[in-house]
């Protein structure tokens, strides 16, 4: 049960999940038929497993085993394109759930947008699906001046910009994003159907108009394996 | 020992972390002065400490306890700039460690680049500090043809990308990013210090000249706590 072995047990794994048809219905079998195949102890096995768990490879599902990761969804923030828009387009199914939405203030979302913390703000939650997988939990906090009555008639379970844009004709302009690591609090962990403290990466975001006038703010969590940024870049000449 | 208790708890203890003179040389008391001093029990405490350890806010020194982490790095992609340079511009130290540089074939950076799998590439792998806290684990891949004699003769002790500028004249002009989280492989892992499968940050950056020729590829590997990606947008009028 040498280091090395235990690597080379994991690349072996590794390629045999780029087969998609290696796996029925994209479940591995068992730990102790995939000990024997392989010809290694369960707890060499596990480490090769917990290594493809962390690349987000394969993932586990209480008390039915290990089962591969669909790829990672591709996000690009540079693009002004909404959650459906760039699901659909990588062929996969995007899905919306609304659970809340109320007034709030949220000290966080005001200080991103230069107001102050107290400030009462229309909050909405959001749970986001792709191919019917929760990988999204989401709340969106907009400064009520700028979308009056937006929590009385909008339609959320679409895009939210679209509706800020086309209802009350405001302009994205400027836009904060931040990214990092972070494991998941209780709720997101709770409503993405996860262990609490399982890793997640967040999103902030906060946006402004052309006048640089605050419009919205929002916190994404994402299960850690679900999204990958990408960014292209042309320098200037 | 409810949940409402436990995040009460995780609550009071982020307010008393953003106070940089709460712990004396940025180390928390030991779990039992803790547990006594906000009367609750271990487990509970436990719970809240693991929280602020996924936000990324402490993290565990092997055998010495708790401590508070050092802010995130701010790292914008979308600027030229090096990590000497926006480390110190954060009122930071950095340092770089050269660990090996080699020729090596690494299909996924001839992937990238367009290049057939086994194109032999200079590749230079660092480890990079923070103030002291080994925080970044980097592997680079240089196309050979582009910079002849590099591995020779060159200081990657600062920035590798300034060497490209200066001795081979080279224009980075385009570059595709892809962040994710991704948990930190053996390597990595021994390289910063943690576990192995400790939760991570990865970037992977393709880099191209003004004819769309490969210059590079490399792979950083992030401590999940040590950095925050942030990008200001601008929609074109």
């Amino acid at each position: 049960m040498s280091d090395a072995y235990y690597l080379h047990l994991t690349d072996r794994l590794r390629e045999q999940l780029k087969d998609p048809d290696a796996f029925e219905d994209g479940r591995l079998p068992s730990e102790r038929v995939l000990a024997e195949r392989f010809d290694t102890t369960r707890v060499t096995l596990r480490q090769a497993l917990g290594q493809l768990e962390g690349e987000g490879r394969i993932h586990r599902s209480n008390r039915r085993g290990w089962f591969v990761s669909p790829p990672r969804l591709d996000y690009d923030p540079t693009r002004d394109s909404g959650f459906n828009d760039y699901v659909t387009a990588q062929g996969r199914r995007p899905r919306t759930e609304v659970l809340l939405t109320d007034v709030q203030a949220y000290p966080p979302a005001a200080q991103a947008l230069g107001l102050a913390a107290q400030t009462p703000l229309y909050h909405i939650r959001r749970r986001r699906f792709v191919d019917e997988r929760a990988v999204l939990s989401e709340s969106m906090w907009v400064v009520p001046e700028r979308a009056p009555g937006l929590l009385e008639e909008g339609q959320f379970g679409v895009s939210l910009w679209a509706e800020l844009r086309g209802r009350y004709g405001l302009t994205l302009a400027h836009r904060e994003l931040r990214f990092y690591s972070e494991s998941l609090g209780e709720q997101a962990a709770r409503e993405l159907g996860v262990a609490m403290g399982s890793p997640g990466l967040t999103v902030r975001r906060a946006t402004f108009d052309e006048q640089h006038r605050p419009i919205g703010y929002d916190e994404e969590r994402w299960l850690h394996n679900a999204l990958c940024i990408t960014v292209t870049l042309k320098n200037k000449p």
